[in-house]
């Protein structure tokens, strides 16, 4: 078991600053423990000994009559030093430090800071934080989030991880992906870093089993550059990293300086090493999230070579604008493949590439056109616009397309947009384990993005 | 009164193949008008004058005992010639030829296609389509569109005009835009252009009233380049033209050219000739409607200095990385601003630009803030970053925004993104005539596109 492990997966927590009221973190925090299906044993701790939630509460850690995994400390910031002390001689391994008032205020801050750092120096005691909100783990609900699930909804089981300097973006997005219906492994605010850092995550998500894709909020990097980029090529190569960088302009950088306090980096030299450390780089939060549903799902593809099929021929030219742009080949379907299509296809449907089933598609000519494509070795992956708009559309196309990807090792990812009618159909895609994006260049991006993970890292399939 | 008023507003429709069968297109159109609304007399024409719907049958305009101001076509191609006849004989002013068969699939299309043509020459009859969807007209309810409310929402009321080549593309815009809550004034998919063309629209919708904004997505010219963008420059004087050019890239050209078969052109000569024009380009549907809302909500702003407020420090980061990106100037606050937002803001707030009212803001802060910047003369708009999962904040923030968006005549962007509850108080914003964006990238791009529109145009305020 490695140490990071009692973060996510502890057989019993205790929350210091446990608090009666509702309205405050203390009590914010208990709640969501309380509520999210942490199937392990629940400690406050609180000196006023009033029971919480119907929890019993202990005046300190060292009352509690059990061995401790994890505790959350969400105590005013001067209380903090002698909070560890307590912890450190219950011999605590992991520690998720809410608290405010650290480094992120300026000097008397950073004085109490590097105290609470010494206090773990040499012992056991691992810590995140301060000035984060922690941690919020899919599987073993361990959520210290003080968010309420009103407000900010906790994604269902899933490969991606997500890690975000901030707290703000974290939340948002979060709750955004619970609305999406995507999955997630591990979210983890880690705020100030004063102790477990950057490289701390990247080096242990690289090795969990429940993440296959890694998505990063980042704004400055904590550990030394070369330290970091040298475990993410490391893991790079056994998953992917996909990073936001916020900072990245000049005046950007001073904006994070303001925010974090870490140093930012200009925009060319970040991009440099992202490319030389095979990180893939997203360019809003929306692609962050775009590529990780990809990568998540999708098997790489071999090669560069694409089929656009769409019942929107204008979607299909947008797509194939964006497929030039990213250096995406749509090879012409071989005669032999044009026969099989002709099949179902009228003749007013065209064959290239892409293959504009038109306005009048049925189902049918999805399933017989997109398989096609991937069972040939003329392709390496699809992307299928299917707008259910189309009257002539039957439901079922989506179970077709559902099969066909489970059917074949190749990517196989969605462009549908609008209102309730295509929501039902698109969440039933998402579910079944196939992406679904609004515009075709959001499509086309992400395929590209699978293509030069593929082609860079040089990965056997 | 225009002639392409009896387009928009007829006082009397008739339907040439209205259906007996649900399921076909010519049931579906006039279920659609009967059930959109439309107040106005509608008569259906069917060799079979059995009712339908409840309607009387005519077995031709010719027997309908009243004025027509409108007739929507929806026989098979090879009858179009006798029907356009009729109309010609009755005077018909505006009709819509749903009905495909035409130039769209070669020679034998284009020879049948010049027939018709060929019929109303040097008469009053004027036609939209062949081979298109058509005209939704959110005010009078028109709405030729054969597809179900069901699959495909119709847009309330509002200033946006939509063109679309692209029946596909269209049909799936509105179902988005009705879910999004934004309204529409009139959309027009005009398919082959046999008749009235890209130049005809352009210049009636310039005049039109209800129109504060025309969205366009354009795949090939119609008219000759030359009339087009001496048109379109007369217009955009008047109100904004926002375009999306499909066919862009040389691949993508040739997709246009299967698609639609009108010429696309090169990348380089499309975006040259917006600029001159100042036509602005959108770089994929959803950035043509992020600009759309901007301007049919939003006043000019009288320059570029912009104020970033944030409850997210992260958001507040990626906001500036754009702004720099999109030449906005974010001013630093003079002294009595900082003193006005100190008020209302705790020690550990940031009162630079981007104005950070961190993680336990309230909606005061948020009052406070944004009024402090737009009764100032240091800036001409504001992006309020507002994440509505932070505990604190009340919803009453929402209230406050719309208050202060109609009091000051400066732009006003909010960037907000979530889930449940996020959304009702986005919905709110936007009924309210505030738009929201779910990236801090796209509100900053919609921004810099009011500005760039406000200056290139050197429109007086």
């Amino acid at each position: 078991m490695k140490q990071l492990d009692y973060f996510f997966n502890p057989k019993s927590v205790a929350i210091i600053g446990a608090s009666h009221t509702p309205g405050k973190i203390g009590y914010a925090v208990l709640a969501n423990f309380v509520g999210s299906g942490f199937q392990r044993k629940i400690y406050p701790v609180n000196p006023d000994t009033t029971p919480i939630l119907g929890l019993k509460v202990y005046k300190s850690v060292l009352d509690i009559p059990d061995d401790l995994d994890l505790v959350v400390i969400v105590t005013p910031a001067q209380t903090v030093p002698d909070v560890l002390k307590e912890c450190v001689k219950k011999k605590i391994e992991a520690i998720i430090l809410i608290s405010a008032g650290f480094s992120e205020i300026g000097e008397e801050g950073r004085i109490l800071e590097n105290k609470c750092k010494r206090i773990i120096e040499g012992k056991y005691t691992r810590i995140i934080g301060p000035n984060c909100i922690g941690i919020y783990d899919a599987y073993s609900h361990v959520d210290s989030l003080f968010l309420s699930r009103e407000r900010c909804g906790r994604p269902k089981e899933g490969n991606i991880a997500f890690i975000s300097q901030s707290g703000a973006i974290g939340s948002t997005i979060l709750d955004w992906l619970t609305e999406e219906n995507v999955g997630i492994s591990k979210f983890i605010s880690y705020g100030n870093a004063m102790d477990i850092d950057d490289c701390d995550l990247l080096e242990y998500l690289g090795d969990d089993e429940k993440t296959k894709v890694i998505t990063f909020y980042l704004e400055g990097i904590e550990a030394s550059g070369k330290k970091f980029f040298d475990i993410a090529k490391k893991v790079t190569s056994k998953k992917p990293i996909i990073v936001l960088k916020g900072g990245k302009t000049e005046k950007g950088l001073k904006a994070v300086f303001s925010h974090t306090g870490s140093m930012g980096g200009s925009e060319k030299i970040y991009s440099a090493a992202f490319k030389q450390t095979e990180i893939i780089e997203a360019h809003s939060w929306e692609e962050l999230f775009d590529f990780a549903r990809g990568f998540s799902t999708q098997p790489l593809p071999k090669g560069n070579r694409i089929a656009i099929v769409t019942d929107g021929g204008g979607f299909g030219v947008l797509a194939t604008d964006e497929a030039e742009r990213q250096n995406l080949q749509l090879p012409e379907p071989s005669e032999k493949i044009k026969k099989e299509m002709a099949k179902v296809l009228p003749a007013y449907a065209t064959t290239h590439n892409p293959i504009d089933l038109t306005g009048d598609a049925d189902a049918n000519r999805y399933k017989v056109v997109i398989e096609s494509c991937l069972k040939s070795d003329e392709f390496d992956g699809v992307i299928s616009i299917t707008l259910f708009q189309v009257p002539t559309l039957e439901k079922e196309v989506v179970d077709y397309i559902v099969e066909l990807q489970k059917k074949y090792k190749k990517p196989l990812l969605v462009c549908s947009a609008g209102g309730k009618y295509t929501r039902e159909l698109s969440d039933k895609l998402i579910q079944n384990g196939v992406p679904v994006y609004s515009t075709p260049e959001r499509a086309v991006r992400t395929m590209a993005a699978l293509v030069r993970y593929r082609i860079e890292k040089n990965i056997s399939l």
